[in-house]
């Protein structure tokens, strides 16, 4: 398929049936109240392998026909992808190699091989990333598995918005939180097939706007991406196929800070009590620090993952009133 | 009523309807991995005021007549019972009166006067607290709302194992934090009368071991409390009707240290995504630090609380390598 459209999110619904979670869409009255508005929080930090990410790859994976599966697949990632590739792999039966930075944290190797992937190292710096991925999947014969631009990627991340309409029955407003747009298509998607007046509304760091600057232009821009706490969308321009897919549905993409991440960090762990990653916790700190006006409006909002230590969250709330 | 029975957990739940969270019951695969069986995890950190007290509360305060609701209700807590009682009072249209002693955090008395209770501060070291609580009903001509040793409140704190039950369907042991008793009166009458056989086991910190050495005794005894961070279960005996009800359907009560609460509560952040307080991990530190032996058993384990700031929290889990 060229295009993503509703036969293939029901596909990728159907593929995902009792192995991704189905997670709970939560409700906050004190979010409520702050925001004036009725919220509906959809926990992707609570889906397998901690965020919305597992759907995506498992209907990747799961698609591949059996001769495929024996040679196995191949990605470059030290972020969810990388695990959610991992465990989607190891439930389909076949290998995942993961290349990953040699300078990534610790962490991220070890909860990948824990998933059962092998690891193989490369020097950012030194190598091309692209061209070291293509040579190692000809190597292989092994797929190559892209972590948003794909439409398999994009159905099986929209199966969060079918839940979230499923359970809704209906939005004024969907926020996405937005990187390379995976879960921004595959969800503005499902939402406009469930509810063809629901507003999308994209949510990316200010240090990353491609998104936002995308769509003012008509088309993918190239942004100089800055540092951010929000290390899920430090992307420099859309996905080729997330942009095609999403760009006509959205009503408009907002920025946060980091200062406003780490609000949202904040409120969902005192008020919510759950764990957000800063990049899972980007649409919601669009509503906390009044980015879109949604007074009086029924929001459905993505938590999009909850990958995050307890040094890491310690250290980056710590900033809270510095930011 | 002088005890408790499925009548008054059914009339609870009628109660509260559509008026308390019906709490998701969670899965972890890193959790059943870690302890060799099947754990549902209920998670009463989402309920209402972000603990199960809210369950008891409710169900008492709106078990008054109209002439008592004239009056409104009083009780000393500087807990969550404070925050459960303003919340219930105000959802009732009466008033909660709360003491409070004057050296409890100011975060304390913000959130329950944030739901609308007046706080009354008090001396810990001049006054008694039951005198004190006692002569302000009658100035008020309120009704006292015990946090515990009420037959309203464990009905209404029992129907977390009603709901438990019902969606578990079948449980092989219940696993349930305790402190005066409401949640594990409650909860074990509920478990045992959905499924007599069901093992029911309490927890408690080691630094306030009332329960399991009151078990012991055959009898309510009082201990010497000790230092813990489970400041929701620093209690020298059991309730009296709690105790009545709970002792002939425990099997026993098993002690953790405040390392085993540390631990449960950085696995729940970053494995399960979820806040829990320390006494709201109790449970799941029995279970990590295998006080139990669970393996191949479908096991239900309570979460009863998420009230922590991320400052306590912080500070809590940065001796996790010292305890």
């Amino acid at each position: 398929m060229s295009n993503v459209d509703s036969i293939d999110l029901e596909a990728a619904a159907y593929r995902l049936r009792g192995v991704a979670h189905r997670t709970p869409l939560m409700t906050c009255l004190a979010l409520d109240q702050v925001v004036g508005g009725q919220v509906l929080i959809k926990t992707e930090n609570f889906q397998r392998v901690g965020a919305f990410k597992f759907r995506g790859a498992f209907n990747r994976v799961s698609s591949l026909t059996r001769e495929q599966r024996t040679r196995g697949v191949v990605a470059s990632s030290s972020g969810n992808h990388a695990q959610a590739l991992a465990l989607a792999a190891r439930l389909c039966d076949t290998t995942a190699t993961i290349l990953i930075p040699d300078d990534a944290p610790n962490s991220k190797l070890t909860a990948t091989r824990a998933y059962g992937a092998e690891v193989v190292l490369f020097d950012r710096y030194q190598a091309d990333r692209e061209s070291l991925t293509s040579e190692l999947a000809n190597k292989l014969g092994a797929t190559i598995v892209h972590a948003y631009d794909d439409p398999f990627i994009i159905a099986g991340a929209g199966t969060t918005g079918l839940e979230i309409m499923e359970e809704a029955k209906w939005l004024d407003i969907l926020l996405v939180p937005t990187g390379g747009g995976g879960l921004l298509a595959g969800s503005a998607l499902a939402a406009r097939a469930a509810q063809p007046n629901v507003r999308i509304v994209g949510v990316e760091p200010d240090a990353s706007d491609d998104w936002q600057r995308s769509l003012a232009a008509g088309k993918r821009v190239n942004v100089h991406v800055n540092q951010t706490i929000a290390d899920g969308q430090q992307l420099p321009t859309p996905g080729i196929l997330n942009f095609e897919v999403a760009a006509p549905l959205l009503e408009r993409v907002v920025t946060v800070t980091d200062a406003d991440i780490r609000t949202a960090m904040r409120f969902l762990f005192e008020r919510v009590k759950i764990v957000a990653e800063p990049s899972g916790a980007t649409a919601v700190a669009a509503l906390l620090a009044g980015k879109i006006d949604v007074r009086g409006q029924r929001v459905g909002v993505i938590i999009s993952g909850g990958n995050i230590d307890v040094q890491r969250f310690t250290d980056i709330i710590s900033k809270t009133s510095m930011a």
